[in-house]
C-alpha cells in the first residue's frame, strides 16, 4: 500500500485557500458591485429570479478545463454545464450524500463578468472523506459572504447523508441546510437533464459507440435505475409522479467491496482501469466449459456465461491436488504466481462488473415489462460512462426486450440528485421552460372537464 | 491447507471393491434366480415393466441409513425413496453432470428379495472429479452384470456434462450411454416429484419452518427455478411443454468461486455452516449506515440492505487511514487479526448466500410475473436443504407478490435432472399414473370437439 494522496497533498500544502484550484473558485468574482445589485434586486423582488437555460451546453473541450482526476480527495468532472444567459444571482449550492460518494453541484459566473452568464460545476467526494467536501463548501461560502455580505449560502442537501450528517454540516458550515428527498431530487434532476440539456442523453452500443438521443415530446412515463453503492429503480409517470418500485442490493458497493478484498485496488476507477485488461474467461464458467460446445436446442451459445466466478473452485481444486500430488506445488506456494489458483485481478475485475451491470440490467428490464414502460435510464455513479459498463446495461435491455427497447444515459449520471436539489432551491419555474406544476395543472383542469362532461351526460351534476 | 480427504482416503483403502458401503451395493442382491427370471420375462415383454410407485415415500430416518457426508469424495444423501411394491428389474442407472456437481440415481432391490419392492438411491460427486463416479458406476456395472450375465447396463445421461464427457463415459464403462436433454429431465423429473411422491415438495418460513404442500389437481403452468452453478427459469405449461424464459450467471458456482477466493474454504458445505454463524451487517451497507435511520418515505427499514459488501470498501479504507496516521498498524498487519479490514469469513458468507439468494427470488418472481404463473418451484444443488438459503428464497417470492405467490421447495432438489434420465428410459408410462401422452391426448381431443362445436355454429364444419 502506498501512503494516502489525501494525506501527503495536505501536508504539502496546508494553506486551505490554496488547495482548490483558482478555476473552481470563480464563481464568487471579484465583480462584487455588480453582484450586490442583482442581490438587491433579488431581495426586493423574490422568486423573479430564474435558472436562464437558453442556450445551455455542455463544455466538452475547453483548453483550461482541468481533467477529471483525483486531487486532494476531490474528484473534478469534466463537462460542465455552460448556462450563457443566466445572469441571475445563486446563493446556494447542492450535494447528494450517498453511501459512498458525495456529489457537489454549484453554479459559477464566467469570467468574472455578469453578461457571458456562468456555469454549473460538478465534482465529488468519498463520503468518507465528508470533511474534505465540508471544507470545500466552507471556501465556496466564505468567498460567497465576501462578495455579498447581505447573502448568506445555503446548501441544499440530499440522499441519505443529508439526514446522518445534518449537524455536522450545520455545526461545521454554519448556513442553513435544507434536506430534500432523495428519489423527488433524483427525478427533478433526470427530468431536467433529459428536457433542457441538449446532448446530455446517448444511447451506446460496442458498434455505433455513443449517440444522443432527441428529446421526446412524450417524456412520461419512464423508469430511472439509479446505481450507487445499492440499484434503485423508480418508475416515473408524470413531473413528481414518481414510485420506488424495486432495486437490488448488488450494486456499485458490491463491486467496489469485493474487488478490494480480491485486489487490493484502491480506487473505483483502478477496478475499472483493470476490468479493460482482463478476460472474464479466465474466471467464468462458460456453456462451453460444461457441454464441451453449445447447447444449441435452447439457444445458449458456447461462450454464454453459465456462472460467473464458476471457474474458480474447480481451478482452486485442481491447483490443490496437483500440490498433493507431489507435483512441485508446495501450499505455502498458493499466493505465487506460478500457482494457477492465484487467479488475475483484471479477469476478476471484468467478470463481476459484467456479472453485476448485466444483473442490473436483466431487472431493470423486467420491472419495465411488468410497469409496462417502454424508456429506461442509467443513473448513478457506478457507470461514469465507462465502457463495458454502459454496453453490457445496453446489450443486456435490447437482448432481454428482443430490440424492442433500449437503454439510455446521461453524460452526467452522477449528479442527478445534486441537481435535482440545486433546482429544488429555486422559485417555482427555475430550470423549466414549462414548469412541473404548470402542466399537472392544465392536466388536472382536462380530467375535471372530462369528468364534468361525462357525469352531465349521466345527469349527475358536479360542483 | 490440510491433504485432500480423497487422496489419503483413497490412499488408505485401496481396495476398490471396499470403497463403497456396502449398503450402497445391495441393489443387485445374490437372489440371481430369481432375478434373472424377471430378466427373461421383461425381454419376453418388452415395454412390460413400470416403475411401480404406488406407496412410494421417502425414508426418512433408517437406522441403517448412512450419514449424508463427504466420504472419497462422494456425497450420499439420506432420504432414498422406498417403492415397496416396484418387483421389475431395473437394468439401467442415470446421471446428470451439471459444471459444478455430478449427480447419480440408482435402483436398488430391497434386503436381497422381490416382494419387498426397492428404492431409488440418490448420490453425488464433484464433476472435477468425475473418474470418481465412473468408478461407482462401473461397480454397480460388475455387480448388475454378475447376476444378470443376459443383460447389459444402460447409463441414462443429461446435464452439459452428459455431451463434455460422452466418450469418456463410453470407453471407461463398456456400456451404452444414452444422452438426454437437461431442460426436459429436469421437468420430468419435477413432474414425477410433484405427482407421485408424498411429503415431497413443501413450502419454508423462519416462522412456521417446513410445511408439506399437497398435490394440486392443477398441476400447470409453473415455473421451474433451478440453480446450480448457474440459474436456469423454465416455464412449463404441460406435459413436456416447457421453455427457458431466463436465468442468471449469479448461482451456487458464484457463491462457491468467491467464497473459496475469500476464505479458503474448501467445501460448500463448510462455506454454508460460516453463513450460518455470520452476520452479514459486518459487511454490507444496511440503509441506516445511509440514512443513520430509516427511509419511511418510500418504506425502507433502517435495517434494509442497501449495498452487499458495501461497508467494505469504507472500512478498508479507514482502516488504511489509520495505519498511514500511525495509529499502530504498519501496512505488512493488513492480515493481522487486529486489522479492522480483517473481515470475518462467516459475515463475508452470510452475506453473499443472502444476496445470490434473494437475487434469484427476484428475478423468479418478476419471470414469474412477465409470464403470469403462480407456482414457483426451487430446485438444484444449491439450495441443499439450507435455512437460510430457503428462507432467503421464500422471503424475497412473498415480499415481491405482497404474499400473492410462494416458494415451493423439494426435498430432492438437486436430483430433478437426473430422476428425470432415469425416467426416460422407461417404456411409455413407467412412473407415471397417468401418463403424459394419455394427458395431453385427452386435452387436445378436448380442446379439438370444442373446436368443432364452435365452427359448426358458425357453419363452417372441420374435418
Amino acid at each position: 500500500m502506498s501512503p494516502s494522496k489525501t494525506s501527503s497533498v495536505t501536508a504539502a500544502d496546508p494553506s486551505r485557500s490554496r488547495r482548490f484550484p483558482a478555476r473552481h473558485l470563480r464563481t464568487f468574482s471579484d465583480d462584487r458591485e455588480l453582484t450586490q445589485n442583482i442581490v438587491q434586486e433579488t431581495i426586493a423582488n423574490p422568486g423573479s429570479v430564474k435558472i436562464n437555460v437558453e442556450g445551455a451546453f455542455i463544455v466538452d473541450d475547453e483548453p483550461e478545463s482541468p481533467k477529471s482526476v483525483d486531487r486532494d480527495g476531490i474528484h473534478y468532472e469534466r463537462k460542465d454545464i455552460r448556462l450563457p444567459h443566466h445572469t441571475g444571482v445563486v446563493s446556494h449550492v447542492a450535494v447528494d450524500i450517498g453511501g459512498s460518494l458525495c456529489k457537489l453541484v454549484y453554479f459559477s459566473r464566467e469570467h468574472a463578468t455578469c453578461d457571458n452568464g456562468g456555469r454549473l460545476n460538478f465534482l465529488n467526494f468519498e463520503t468518507e472523506r465528508i470533511d474534505l467536501c465540508i471544507e470545500f463548501i466552507k471556501h465556496l461560502k466564505e468567498n460567497h459572504e465576501a462578495r455579498s455580505p447581505a447573502d448568506k449560502l445555503c446548501v441544499m442537501a440530499t440522499g441519505g447523508g443529508a439526514f446522518k450528517y445534518y449537524e455536522m454540516l450545520k455545526d461545521a458550515l454554519g448556513v442553513d441546510v435544507i434536506r430534500e428527498d432523495e428519489m423527488e431530487c433524483l427525478i427533478i434532476g433526470l427530468d431536467f437533464f433529459i428536457t433542457e440539456i441538449p446532448n446530455e442523453v446517448f444511447t451506446y452500443s460496442e458498434t455505433t459507440s455513443m449517440e444522443f438521443a432527441e428529446a421526446r415530446p412524450d417524456v412520461y412515463p419512464y423508469m430511472l435505475v439509479n446505481i450507487g453503492s445499492g440499484v434503485s429503480m423508480v418508475k416515473v409517470c408524470g413531473p413528481r409522479q414518481f414510485q420506488r418500485v424495486g432495486g437490488t442490493s448488488l450494486g456499485g458497493g458490491t463491486f467496489w467491496g469485493i474487488m478490494s478484498l480480491l485486489t487490493g485496488a484502491r480506487t473505483f476507477d483502478d477496478m475499472l482501469a483493470m476490468a479493460d485488461k482482463g478476460d472474464n474467461t479466465g474466471v467464468d464458467m462458460l456453456v462451453g466449459d460444461i457441454y464441451g460446445t453449445d447447447y444449441g436446442k435452447i439457444g445458449l451459445k458456447s461462450s454464454t456465461i453459465a456462472s460467473t466466478f464458476g471457474k474458480v473452485f474447480k481451478m482452486k481444486r485442481a491447483a490443490e491436488q496437483s500440490a498433493e500430488d507431489g507435483e512441485g506445488l508446495s501450499h505455502s506456494d498458493n499466493d505465487s504466481v506460478d500457482d494457477p489458483s492465484s487467479f488475475h485481478h483484471e479477469d476478476m475485475s471484468r467478470s463481476l462488473l459484467f456479472a453485476i451491470s448485466n444483473n442490473i440490467g436483466q431487472i431493470a428490464y423486467l420491472q419495465s415489462e411488468k410497469h409496462k414502460i417502454k424508456h429506461i435510464y442509467f443513473g448513478g455513479s457506478f457507470i461514469r460512462g465507462h465502457r463495458q459498463t454502459m454496453n453490457t446495461l445496453s446489450y443486456a435491455i435490447r437482448f432481454w426486450s428482443n430490440g424492442e427497447k433500449q437503454a439510455y444515459f446521461l453524460r452526467h449520471e452522477g449528479y442527478l440528485g445534486s441537481v435535482g436539489a440545486f433546482l429544488k432551491r429555486q422559485p417555482e419555474n427555475w430550470g423549466r421552460r414549462s414548469s412541473f406544476e404548470e402542466a399537472a395543472a392544465v392536466r388536472f383542469a382536462n380530467y375535471r372537464d372530462e369528468l364534468r362532461r361525462s357525469s352531465s351526460r349521466e345527469g349527475e351534476p358536479i360542483s
